[in-house]
């Protein structure tokens, strides 16, 4: 920065160099210079959520008449602005930063202060609104940020993820509808299992995410419990008594979601539990997400040299050095998606067991972490589907290929001839490189019966 | 084992010397052959679980036909046996074991068919009942060992760990209210902080556990889904069309729990899903119990050299070499517990990801580290209880003494006299190290009403 | 209890009944009763370093002139008892329990010195030898624990899990010298890939463990780093100033491993740096495993419906309800084995977490965890060679036919017609179902050369 | 974009629009319409690291004969300005993309040629220097991504992390050396304990970081085995017989590390063993830097109701709403960068265990994950360092204060007058609140050889 390019500003520590246009103050900067961490910001969905709480709060200030109505309405305007995204970029701090969020709120306190002021027909740093005593009023960075986490996440899970999953959920029931003529070799073990078939494996993919969508949804229902008001440690010091019901109120109105209260202030101020509620369900889907991905990939594996059940639609080409390799990097992708999430997870676990006294401080990064894994969920999830899923067909003739070699067909015959007898066959045939009708009709076995008993329609 | 002592058995890969008057079988002991690896086993819950299927498998397969009502009586009262722990030494399989659990199932099939042969009048290997034909009718490793997980998780959760759980919420509230009297220096960043309630803190630790417990009864609901009777892959090969119903029933009335069939019998072979997400849950409850016992710990440090705002009761001597002193080791056993269960949710989270095409083999895994999680979790708990909790008082002198030290009642300034001079004051205090009354009145702004504004018992 | 069986004790909190014959005192009950919480307690390599560490303590005592000849003696002759495991019946207190483990360091005591008195001619209880002024001489369960960590963990990794590891890189190797000549269809992406020789996979999975067992080496070495004579907090409080140095090298001595102080007590007796370290190392070997099991499991896939490149040895039926299918159970036995080892590092990495100022009071959990991971992966190991890899086969001809399948061979025209027409033959050769040689021909490209390069023999 | 700013490319797949300024061709196209996932992308370090390569590749292409002098001179130069950053803004494709890194290494690819065909005179397209057949040449994704995390790791922790964390750890042991003067209540299961030097205590801190960066500097050694030349399965096809060495000496030197070939290249190409080596060696950093920075919180804790025996340097106002207050925030974002760190190493082993026969396909997201990792641990050591240790001062006084009122000087007794004789006067001295003095006095053994033992400075 060269002295043009700079303003001085003040905060109880003192003097500090800002960049002479920037919406922000002294201790934002200050953030700035204490953290040039990772490079990372929290994510939008954050920001907007801040927007979210200074615009309510002002409005709840406002009609309980601790905030006078002009500087109200100026910093509702400018809360707009930053829900709206017009100011992401002045949002500055990495998402590695001071315990609870600190400068993350300030930096929401200062660049709405000067907004409005400038709103008001003042300068930047004029100070016609004050960042403490105007737009933070009534609130701490405790509950404040706190409360941005739900927000965000409640709005993520609601807006992005939850219809996208749903979308993909969709696809694979029609996916299973498709298939469910085909019939297949069944695989436990990896070894020769039961006929099933391809329709009702697609089936139970579709039905682990829908119920995976269930426990996200039914989870991210705590998110709405939020502890507004509560201030520093939960007693709701320095707030009007109707102010916590009044911000809640407009935060729900503004959002469309049921936020309420929490049933008790200093639990949530203790605590991230809904976040790792919700984060703890997101990292389930993601389980089924590897073993869905991973699955496919083994059924697309070839395609001259593996199973080859399934084809996968190309969007790339497969290899930098062998020609015509069509590789299944949606699948990899999403494997990788997945285990970000739940390396996040442990993260957040962590971060969760840091919460001492009346507050957990590790606030940003539970932050960072949850909406990182709502938002690589999402479009993961989307790319999955539109590029990977709505074109991935079945190879009937290698599903038929793999049926007719199978032995496992002899387990039908069990309740026929006992389980003994039907496992000497088995390896009879296998040992012999014959089918099982070869090594029945050989001990004289076959009847009308078993030929019945064998025909993979029937076990499916 | 010398010959006396032994008999020899036989399966389909040939002999094995089995002790003589074992209940198991061959395949049983080749499983103790094959895997000596942590002299574990599946847990008592468990093996309970595997006599409630083995007992409704009979049972349903008795009604619908498929069984003699001799033999099904047989195995129904040895596997009452089984479920009332008379036979658990016979379950000898290392709980590393085959995937899926095929030996496991195959210790329940053989102990029953043995202990039913007996019950018949017939010796131990005679055969009047058939561990595959007969115990195992109608059903597969793939689930029944998943079904057993199922079982015995809804069974300790509900009889076990939420019992333990409400009392130990109990026991929070109402040293909650024991405590709301008690006004004591809040701490945030582990930095004064504005006054709080001893009560509105220890509410917040009951809140807490209380919502703990409300999401694992909720996430324990989806226990209740067991696809019995979908038998390898799901299709439900070999089973009679009215058996799984009959079986889940006969389980709900043994149980008095609601099972009930899944939504879709592919999708609960493909994964554990209802596992995964109780033991979330479960790792939820670990990461406040992280929180509590460490709050604890900080607030009873001491006796001369920490907090010292609550008092542990003593229930050992505490050093082996400094003499007088008393741990907090109740609440440092609790860490560890809590520290297990969140890696056994490590565990179980990558056997999750272990599932391939039709079943996760990685099933025994997953039960252990599910039920020890549940296990420790209720003994600790209770312990935390009994031995820590129900004893803990509060030392008033202690928390009036910092609750007068601390500079945090300036923040009630802010309304009056602004956030810049109200932090001046705050600052000058400290580095005079003079209280705040006494500069504010060296400064001339002392009044009644800063008098009021400064009682902490108004800011709680 | 009933009262004949019962003597009682007494220690600094008051009176406690006894089991009548146990060598243990009061504070060992106490314990047991504090702390009934998983049945489970330390293990056996963990008692024996707890001797190790008293009889060279009470060597050191005794050659420095603190403690008389006589109590040492008998001190050092029950302490080699427990070494030997004759008392491990008495240890008897859960591994949760009290931070820092001083109830298992206090049941030590109380075991030794009452069989010590006993050696003297006493009765339990009569305390010719105390177990505090005694036993645990220039001692304290903070410093006795942690080196009986290291000293444990040493052992186990060098007496047991390295020679294990070793055999089965031995194993490996041979099968990769084995399998050198067959070559098969490489994979990659689960796609075909150019060929390999089956050798050269298995030298990777041979090189992969003996770097994993290097690393094993490397870390343990500072586990030989033990804060004996620390005491409470690492100044070496109460001991002679030439007792670490005396007792270090006399479990050197006794152990035969080089066991030295550490170069900084204070950072000794902070952490538990070594076992993260090791375990950590441990963790790698899991990963490693994972691979290369569930690489065995994919090449052994089949018999019939899979790529069967490999034919595992059968150690038990595979199904309990397919006959003639042989399941890979060690292969998933390793996995699972893995996983919980995955698991516990989560467990250790969080109680390495919970440090606090002079000691770490989580080490019962790190130890529990570091002896499990360490015991459970040898017996694996030794099973994972014995039983599946010395067994293993290759199906030659069933790498024939992939290798021929492949339309990986046209990686190798790459320099003779360019990346992008190889890539087209290629693209040909699938969709029309043709091979290489095919539609190189109908191109008019065959050629010497081109025939020279599509012998896979020449691309290994 | 509208018409005027594309251009249109071609792939095997067939015709993309692309950015017509784009140094990247049809692939990287792909892979950004493909991975529009996350917005992050692949770091500077591992650009950097492919630069290395493309132009030591080429190097080796040339003087062995196989790429013409002029195309590879163009390649260098190109590269050459890839390493130095001059097209960063190049490389467009998200972390999240195709296995193994197909698009990461074809960006390299296209980037490079279209510049190199620029410099050989050429336009984008013209295709002079084709990405596939010179650029890529004797190379694969599977060997080059590889090795680029590899090298981006290596450079990462010997120029970046090993530094600072060494600059760190000097700033440790000057605090030790200040401190040692300073006697203080040591503290174990935060309770009073016996004293110790807070010069010791820092000792302990140095120590154990100085131990964390030995084994980072160990572990490294490993990333110098570079598979370059491996090509796609290890079999080095399609690459001179002097490429691998020529093209590895080329990165040596032109980094001065000492890379050189694994001692298995199948074992390279299967796994990331070193990068999951070095990322366990940074997560046990990170649970030091929890231990370390908890403690500094706890020690700096107050100012007026904690412990406060250290102030640290203030750094930003430390509170939104209670003015005075300054927060530990470099401690607490350390705190968070460390949980970073540890959900990282989960999603690193997950990714680990991912690998399939040839090559493990999940090398971006362990990339990404890894120099994350380092990148973050090094500001945050450098930040912790500057703002927080090196203006880190002790309070003596209030150390002296909780030195007085501590009971554990009675520890010193035990030799004098036994353990249970001191323990009662412990006792008494904490239920009569008094000192030790007074109630040795009152129990008529006040000696000067006691005298002499209770001095603190005697126990250090």
């Amino acid at each position: 920065m060269n002295d043009q390019a700079v303003r001085i500003g003040r905060d109880t520590l003192g003097e500090v160099r800002i960049p002479a246009n920037a919406l922000y103050g002294p201790q934002t900067q200050r953030a700035v210079e204490n953290f040039p961490i990772s490079g990372l910001r929290l994510q939008r969905a954050f920001i907007r959520a801040q927007g979210l709480i200074k615009a309510s709060a002002a409005y709840a200030n406002m009609v309980t008449g601790q905030l006078d109505e002009q500087k109200a309405r100026a910093i509702i305007q400018a809360a707009e602005e930053v829900i709206d995204g017009m100011w992401d970029h002045q949002f500055v701090v990495d998402a590695f930063q001071a315990g609870a969020g600190t400068s993350q709120n300030m930096n929401a306190n200062e660049v709405i202060a000067n907004r409005a002021t400038q709103l008001l027909g003042g300068q930047i740093d004029q100070g016609l609104v004050h960042p403490n005593d105007h737009v933070n009023m009534a609130q701490s960075t405790n509950d404040t940020i706190h409360v941005a986490i739900n927000i965000a996440g409640a709005e993520l899970v609601h807006h992005v993820l939850l219809p996208v999953l749903d979308r993909t959920v969709q696809v694979l029931w029609s996916k299973a509808e498709q298939f469910m003529p085909i019939i297949k070799a069944g695989r436990t073990h990896l070894q020769d299992a039961v006929p099933i078939r391809m329709g009702q494996e697609f089936s139970g993919y579709a039905q682990t995410l829908a119920s995976a969508a269930e426990r996200i949804r039914q989870s991210s229902a705590r998110l709405y419990e939020i502890g507004l008001g509560g201030n520093a440690v939960g007693t709701g010091i320095n707030a009007h008594p109707e102010y916590a019901e009044r911000a809640i109120q407009e935060i729900a109105r503004r959002t469309g979601l049921p936020f309420v209260p929490p049933r008790n202030r200093f639990a949530f101020m203790q605590n991230t539990s809904a976040a790792l509620e919700v984060h703890a369900a997101v990292k389930e889907l993601a389980v089924h997400v590897i073993k869905l991905t991973s699955d496919l990939r083994l059924l697309s594996s070839g395609p001259r040299t593996g199973l080859a059940e399934v084809q996968l639609p190309a969007v790339q080409p497969g290899s930098s050095i062998m020609p015509g390799k069509v590789n299944p990097v949606i699948l990899e992708m999403s494997y990788m998606v997945a285990a970000q999430v739940i390396g996040n997870d442990a993260t957040i676990t962590l971060a969760g067991c840091g919460s001492q006294l009346e507050i957990n401080v590790m606030m940003p990064v539970i932050a960072y972490n949850l909406l990182q894994s709502l938002l690589i969920m999402s479009s993961m999830l989307d790319v999955l589907r539109e590029k990977c899923l709505v074109g991935l067909e079945a190879n009937e003739a290698q599903c038929a290929k793999w049926m007719a070699a199978s032995l496992s067909l002899v387990t039908a015959l069990n309740p026929l001839i006992g389980y003994d007898k039907a496992a000497a066959l088995a390896k009879q045939a296998f040992s012999e490189d014959k089918t099982l009708e070869q090594v029945i009709r050989e001990a004289g076995l076959w009847t009308a019966e078993i030929e019945q008993a064998l025909r993979p329609e029937r076990m499916v």
